[in-house]
């Protein structure tokens, strides 16, 4: 619950954001945002994205880290990528770097919660903050939603259920070095076709010489695209802090026929 | 018009929300956004959707239907899917459940109307509240737009024009029921594929012993999508309500080979 | 800064417009939501677009063009098409028409400059409005989202950096008028296939007898779609005031063949 300040009066608002691979088409986000602002019509709705690929938890746990770091303290994030949705598996909130976390306990959250020293993960089994009868298929709009809504409007989340010390995690495969070489691999493929590795920038502490993916080979890195000729492969650090392969005005991925998973190696040069 | 508590101090909100097939790219909907807060400061936009399929009318009255139900009363719906926009077909606000939709009287509403006993629509005569010089290709813009944004501000549905009592009706196919079979069809297909039939879970009062659809056979219903292994075709009641043919972390409608219109065969269990 | 009366109480909202190429896949315009949110918690968020084709600056000029003129005055409009990110290109904000215009001076916000006599433009240098150590690649989110928000907040323009007067300027081509006879050219292709040309209304000032592009030849102007019959081609003067070449109910780009830069011959008639 986040403390607004309106023209000197104190107000309480709240920042649910919304991560899931629903599309939008079929209004199924459409009836997620219903359901939070019947319960809690001050809450402030935020779309983070509806694109993730279908069922695609990694990606959904990738940019869940990405995004959540840059929102201040108290926001709820509402995540949902759900193919077990229905199963056994658990519901949770996850509360870590003073944020909020509400979907399912799948991993989707395993990459905010590896990112923190503390957090605490409960297990949704307060019925009353979910919609009567959960719909098997749909828990985004009949479990998650509300318990978001709720948490927005000022429920501590001791009441939300019993503790989980066992939050499902993912995890990425980590790059190999030896001597003067990192070989890794393309983990996520972004909106223009850049190629983000599993290469974090502190494992490359010397100066890079060369970068090899597929059949591309890249000398150097760059700092920023148009460093090169439009159409040329660049290698850099992006944004997220990990080495990035690209192509200036162009899709990288298309361009140099890589997809997720495809190793890319680094010659780190002899003098630092 | 919502009253809503702000510390202790009542406040008008109102949440509109915007359902087109308009995409987003050329920024239709952002003019449309524009004149909404230019009028009402204070309305609250909620994007359900603009990836209704071009001039799928009957797309976007599904969707109105299935995600009005989980918004609260004095909720106002623009709705713009209007392949005959400019012609002489009538614009509309319809009130029905206690809500308000915004729109071309094409049966974009009709399912919201049909599933109420009682309603009230009113033709858009009153031009104080649209745009000077209505744009006749865009009416969303410079018609619904700034009628949704009086209404949320105040207005009394009765001042927007003349009542209504014969709605552009849109029919849905009913499915045949014989014996023990129910013959249905696929009406809509949604973001992963799901293929959501018009066969009410409440036609299906028996158990269910085989699902038909094109060269695929289903045993029996299945709660959830993950009861079958991945890849695996199954059949269950979706969060609408209606009988849907889905692939387990599949795309149904690419892997089955099914589109819209194809005939979906129940066969009931002799025994109750 | 928009003073917003919330039931009798002054308050200070915001709108913040975004309009940029990114998608939301990735989560880019996330962080740059909860960059801004994080400043200025009293910030009203309405997304235009994300779909800007990759690096299409002008689509994005056009988009910013025909949006803003429907946002009432000090709305804070945040573009970022950047394919120049992290290069000797400014960081600017504009104001023209009392609104904001905040992002690269790559020509986006060019068309909006024209449009106006008057407008000043500032370069962000005022590096306290920016998050530390700018990544080269997203000031969309480290420069242009905090410039907003600050903005938002009450900062005035001339805080930020100084007077910019040779902003980077786009141009369209211009149609040629001889005689009878003006020669236009496709320049925008929209979401339905419709066919957009650099030819304004006001350049017609006679009655159109033929309009020729590709193999299609339409003889004079609608007003609407469904004036011609479901799949035929018509041309009307559109809801941005220009020519456009249309198939009621159809796709005309994919249709008649036509893309971005194909030449459209307008004929007026010898009678006015």
């Amino acid at each position: 619950m986040v403390h607004i300040s309106l023209g000197g009066i104190l107000v309480m608002g709240s920042v649910i954001t919304l991560t899931t691979d629903f599309g939008t088409k079929d209004g199924f986000v459409g009836q997620m945002k219903g359901v939070v602002l019947k319960i809690n019509p001050q809450a402030i709705l935020i779309d983070v994205t509806h694109d993730i690929a279908p069922f695609s938890v990694l990606e959904g746990a990738l940019v869940l880290r990405g995004v959540s770091r840059y929102f201040a303290g108290d926001t709820i994030h509402l995540g949902v990528v759900d193919p077990g949705v229905g199963s056994a598996r658990r519901g949770t909130v996850v509360r870590a770097g003073n944020q909020f976390f509400v979907g399912p306990d799948n991993g989707l959250f395993s990459l905010v919660i590896s990112s923190f020293e503390t957090w605490e993960a409960r297990e949704i089994r307060n019925t009353e903050y979910c919609l009567d009868n959960p719909h098997p298929t749909f828990h985004g709009r009949d479990v998650f939603a509300p318990v978001a809504a709720h948490l927005s409007a000022g429920k501590d989340l001791e009441t939300v259920g019993p503790v989980v010390n066992d939050p499902v995690m993912l995890s990425i495969p980590s790059p190999r070095i030896s001597g003067g070489t990192v070989e890794g691999e393309v983990i996520y493929i972004d909106r223009f076709g850049n190629l983000s590795t599993n290469i974090d920038a502190g494992m490359l502490n010397r100066a890079v010489s060369t970068v090899h993916v597929g059949n591309t080979t890249i000398n150097g890195l760059s700092r920023f695209f148009s460093e090169v000729a439009d159409g040329g492969a660049l290698a850099l650090i992006n944004s997220f802090g990990f080495l990035e392969i690209a192509v200036n005005r162009g899709d990288a991925s298309q361009e140099l026929g890589i997809r997720c998973g495809v190793s890319v190696t680094v010659e780190l040069s002899s003098m630092p």
